[in-house]
């Protein structure tokens, strides 16, 4: 692989791990107070979007980078409507 | 412009700008208590190699929407850090 693919897949892990502590932080917490539900509706709608536009451009790493986000964006969207 | 440009356009527009209810809510409340250091740490490194990888290949669109969401998630990394 060379760097900038490198570079790249490091970028999108990184981008799509993070929303993983904040998961963890709520569910032990069960608050989420101070989560913008506005965020997580903009965010799970637009991670959709990118999910059909990987998968009717056939491209396998937004397919699954944004299958990954999608999964732990909309748990706290969850979180955020139970926990208040 | 064709329909898979704009799908693309719109599910980064939604993906970038979900980050400035949260960047108004948490000004507002003055209050970062749920939000997860953790998140906000890799998500802030994440969008910093996207937009090297971006400015590397010379792709408009990827550093102009991760320049955007690197200023309001590092907003909130700040907010994070003195607002507790």
């Amino acid at each position: 692989m060379d760097f900038l693919n490198m570079l790249g897949l490091i970028a999108g892990v990184l981008t799509t791990a993070a929303f993983l502590p904040q998961v963890v932080k709520t569910w032990r917490s069960r608050s989420a107070k101070d989560l913008s539900l506005g965020m997580f509706l903009m965010f799970v709608v637009g991670v959709v979007l990118w999910l059909v536009y990987g998968i009717l451009t056939n491209n396998i790493p937004i397919i699954f980078t944004n299958g990954l986000t999608l999964t732990l964006a909309s748990t706290l969207l969850y979180f955020k409507l139970v926990f208040k």
